[in-house]
């Protein structure tokens, strides 16, 4: 009866992985959507077949030499499972590898997804998905092998033994993409229209604000399976309670950061301004993905909070750089993120079991931003050599839809 | 090993009632897309701007004290959560404090949501949030504590012993949401146009109905977390029997409400009323969420059709009465929910164990409307004083996008 | 003590199986949105209104009939259900019989759901309604029966003891509805415009690709609970192990199919076609389905890939046959959920233990696709005679919205 009670522990486990990974998976739809209502209606097939198509490109990625990067040896991801699934697996054998791999290859799409709102409506279809496979296939595995693979960095240091911690990857996944983002907006350039002359900033509105209040729900819901599976085992009281306060710190967090972002803008700008207040709530969730665990419900919410009033504030300041990030995706998965990575030492400090410490987080921040942005600057512009990156002026003008899909998004409702 | 069975006991509790209230916490999409597609697409971005703030807003003001309100003291909320999470919690210790208020706080929500659909396209964006501070974080908590935290009435009776039973919140939820949405109907009055000259109603078409039906179906989804989660228990053949039956018949009561309204629309109007099927299963969901743990699933079916018939009554009579609820929610959720009250003793009655009496339905009926409509209604009269409650006649027609928000919703595609 | 470990897998199998069957009600939507992003608008409200009563009536008539007539006597669906909900059960007592029953009712609307689509934009709305009810109450259920309810196909042959085995149901549900589908294609004919004069080929591009595009990440998320489901257990290592294996692979096989889906499509037309890459996902998706528990996660892929290219194929040489599917339908269900079963025997050869053969593949292809054809032609050409299935010219021309329903789905968008 023992093993009958290891087995369902066992069960647990693996149930829990599978559904936050799920959950995870969801958050592609969430970016999709968010991306497809904030751009304009003649980009919006591309965007969209950029998403479906990088979600698949990562997971073929990661199942074929990612994984092994970031986690060491992984065979039977390739040459075949045994009835237990567990052959040749590194794992513990505490939840089903399967599951383990499944929650995991759910997080590099996410990585993923954020270089592509940032790049919208002017970067080539086939080199963004050049740019993916490199990224998911390479560059984030070997950048989340130094923390969740507690692996060295370049065999120089070791991030963890630094007093980094990064608990569902503030830094980890979302300041990555948005390094690997920033690398290929600046070799891109920004839109034709967007900036000037002088300092003219001209808005450039959103086409479908129902779906990108959608894609916000969609992200907000998935993140639950991103924070909460990200504590990695269920099947006790401890690591119970811990999922529960992480699924109730991820919401309060949002919420913080939605009220943040529409405060400051209803400020700023006289307006309760939704694009500012859903970018708010994604904010606020990257800044407590670091470290969901340790703060109290009020603590999450004023974490979420600051994310949003912060991100209203580098919104406008990338603007006045000139750097176009069409979704805000720069600003709230990159400057958030660092943030996210900045407030851990305040509910988790360096103890001996473990916590961080500000010299270690900016150390690890700097170690990751730095591996990423200079990797993808360098595929990036590898890529602009071969291929080109970006589209034509009169492709630009006229939509990348009809460039590159040959259809458009709704053939029906605009007046062309 | 003993302690590792009720540890996996606990575990799985705590998983539970984290999906349910993910799931429920789906359900604010759900009322998003449903109203976002129900409106003009002038009113779109108001509607979504208030449906994301509301839930914000709930989350935190039952943080800060609705909870309290509601259950009794949680310190643990502002001022700390220890290892295991139980600091201060009144609750038993059978599954994580923080689950059982992340399950309860999407709940408020919801009964928010209620009310921004009936309100739509003529409120101000500021005087709602102000409506839904006061709403989440008393009225609904005050009014929640006499059954669900067994407080008595103001002292005065208990509605427990009264023989007042609603499993999953067809009143305390729904109808004090639409009591809540009725108060404010009366005193902002109808849309301009809706009504007159004479008897002439205009119908005013939502301007996307494959959102209005995408929300529906998160509503059904989501509802399985609602009512499956208001068992409250899953970890025993008992508790898990109850929890499947409840996910069995409130799937059939919605199936049985779309059939009903469908049919009965059919009849009444020749054609197949798309947004009256929809309010139709609706319907069946408030209607079995009074007790979907004790019918049968034929009797589930029949419960739901019988809301899904009397909710299309309902929102023709509501318009003979010039009471002007753009997207049915006074009826769907009001009306219906008292239906639901009163079909619990007809499977339920009211024995030693507990149950509930037609008596008692009633009573609790009254008690739940008169408080939720009396306090709601003194809070919009000072909210109308202090900031007026309803948009100048000049920013109704253009619509309230522009001036609430400053900003189309779908900028591309009308041709205002 | 051994009750309660017993307990805990009951109640851990039982509530795995109401979340898998929450995912399986979500593809609903799923459909709902990818047939009414491929529709014109003129054609909108009412593919929308076909998707939720479809549902709405497989649950009531497969409560009615068509889980008896499947699985043998379940009185207590409708005379009554005691407070352990095992009354007249014929299930095992491994996990609540209810949650059985909410787990096979979503797969009969799956069934259907297919058929929608291919008959979407001619047919009359009744006409489909009437059939949805003999097929989700008899033709689907008897067929089904057969496999997964152990019966002889009509006393003659058993399909298990042939060697035809199919895990979760690309023949027993995609195929089916397919077939089905097909059946009403060929009595209702092609739309107006669509082929000729001559060999000419008109495409009629769907009017929402972000609604399409969101069904699909929907029933992508949804068929984790259509295939991980159908494990039928999960409280165990080796059967939590294939719940994980079969999550993985789902998801492989999906990325699969839409990279292959779209290489082909590039090859053949030059550009990134975003409708083919969704169906691409699909067919990889019901590709896997008989089988997602044997083969690797590179098999997976590959088997998805397959599924992807020929689904291209498929429905380039349909058009050519002037077998009209909007959506694509018979394509990604039929030709690729034969596909599927065809695929069984590579990485689950017959054995003594089980397992399957290709000769027993072909014979249970043939079995399924043969009754649900005929039964389907038959039932389809009674309604024909009694009511018609097709609507007149003019309302097929000014669109099926205004005939059947009453109202538009986009009003404020487009400029008929």
């Amino acid at each position: 009866m023992e093993t009958q009670v290891t087995e369902l522990a066992y069960a647990l486990d693996t149930f829990y992985f599978l559904i936050c990974g799920a959950l995870v998976m969801w958050m592609a739809a969430g970016f999709a959507m968010l991306e497809a209502g904030l751009v304009r209606a003649k980009n919006t097939t591309e965007i969209l077949t950029k998403n479906v198509a990088l979600f698949a490109i990562a997971c073929t990625m990661y199942m074929i030499c990612g994984y092994t990067i970031m986690y060491g040896s992984a065979d039977w991801l390739l040459s075949g499972i045994t009835g237990d699934g567990v052959a040749g697996a590194a794992e513990p054998a505490s939840y089903a590898p399967s599951a383990d791999f499944f929650f995991q290859v759910v997080f590099v799409a996410t990585a993923m997804s954020i270089v592509s709102g940032a790049v919208a409506e002017r970067m080539k279809l086939w080199a963004f998905l050049a740019f993916a496979v490199v990224m998911t296939g390479f560059i984030y595995p070997l950048e989340g092998s130094w923390t969740w693979g507690s692996k060295d960095v370049f065999g120089l240091y070791n991030l963890g033994d630094l007093g980094f911690s990064d608990f569902a990857g503030s830094g980890i996944v979302h300041m990555a993409g948005a390094a690997a983002a920033l690398a290929g907006v600046l070799i891109l350039g920004p839109r034709k229209g967007k900036y000037g002359p002088g300092d003219v900033i001209t808005p450039i509105p959103g086409c479908n604000l129902p779906l990108a209040t959608l894609g916000t729900f969609i992200l907000w819901l998935g993140w639950f399976g991103f924070n909460g599976g990200s504590v990695l085992a269920t099947a006790s009281v401890e690591s119970a309670n811990s999922v529960a306060v992480v699924f109730m710190n991820t919401n309060a967090a949002a919420a913080g950061g939605l009220i943040g972002a529409l405060a400051i803008a209803r400020f700023k700008f006289g307006k309760a301004d939704l694009t500012m207040a859903l970018n708010g709530a994604l904010a606020g969730l990257v800044a407590i993905t670091a470290e969901p665990s340790t703060p109290t419900p009020l603590q999450a919410t004023l974490f979420g909070m600051a994310g949003g009033v912060i991100v209203v504030f580098s919104i406008l300041t990338l603007d006045k750089l000139k750097i176009d990030d069409p979704v805000g995706a720069i600003s709230v998965h990159g400057v958030v993120g660092l943030l996210g990575l900045l407030l851990v030492p305040i509910t988790n400090p360096l103890t001996e079991d473990g916590g961080s410490s500000f010299t270690g987080q900016l150390i690890g921040a700097a170690t990751i931003f730095g591996w990423t942005f200079i990797a993808s600057l360098i595929v990036w512009l590898i890529i602009d050599k071969v291929f080109g990156v970006r589209v034509s002026e009169e492709e630009e003008y006229d939509g990348v839809d009809l460039a590159e899909c040959g259809m458009d998004a709704y053939p029906e409702f605009t007046t062309k």
